[in-house]
């Protein structure tokens, strides 16, 4: 189990690999995001993303994803309060494999609550020719290990 | 059809109302983000969250699609090239009923390609009790009006 005191500054998780395919791209569309560019090819073609792609919603919810299994499932978490910043650099394409990785920035204590820490990091996620799609900021709130004896 | 020149500061678009439901919240977080506070109930109470809860992109997705229902779905948007800020400021839980606004905060001409602009909004989100869940900034690229004659 990772604690708190695991997210040390400069620490990194390795994220993915892990395959987006079209129907996948455009079930999450039909669902939560239908505009022409992320259901239908020849509208994206026209588009400027010039194909068809994902959602942001949906590249962000798949390096969730991937957070959870390269580090987050195994880590004390409470969740997160926010994200400071979501950079979609390139559309994420039918067949395109993510991998990357989660770079701890900075981690503190709570001051109300001094068993919890409160942890930045930065996801970094490129496509198959290794090119970064999704740069993005965030928190993640992670318990500190129990104190010896308690 | 919305253009850049519909995007004037100050301007709100409602959002919502949309019902999430407690499957829909489990099948998301099954799929996504597979956390324990957004897969069982026991688990959730038990954590900070203090009860089961929408995965916070679970809850940007659910708006990603009353933001289309609401003005994107009419409007020549063009996708995005990211986001500001995430607040996840209280849990969505089964059975909320999310509305809200988009206010547009800032909209300008793109200088490589003048027939598209950039606009900046806020999106403001409640529940049925009308506490904030979520505070989102975001750009949004918009085709500007074709031209009289063109």
């Amino acid at each position: 189990m990772l604690h708190f005191e695991d997210f040390a500054p400069g620490r990194a998780f390795a994220l993915g690999p892990r395959a987006v395919s079209r129907d996948e791209i455009v079930a999450f569309a039909a669902e939560f995001d239908p505009q022409p560019f992320h259901l239908d090819e020849a509208a994206a073609e026209a588009s400027l993303l010039g194909g068809l792609s994902a959602s942001g919603w949906h590249t962000c919810a798949t390096v969730m994803r991937m957070m959870v299994d390269g580090f987050l499932g195994e880590a004390a978490s409470e969740g997160s309060p926010g994200v400071d910043e979501i950079k979609w650099l390139l559309p994420v394409r039918p067949g395109d494999t993510l991998a990357g990785e989660a770079l701890v920035l900075e981690a503190r204590r709570s001051r109300s609550r001094p068993n919890l820490g409160i942890c930045r990091l930065r996801n970094t996620v490129r496509n198959g020719e290794a090119r970064t799609v999704l740069l993005m900021e965030y928190a993640v709130m992670v318990r500190a290990a129990p104190e010896a004896g308690a």
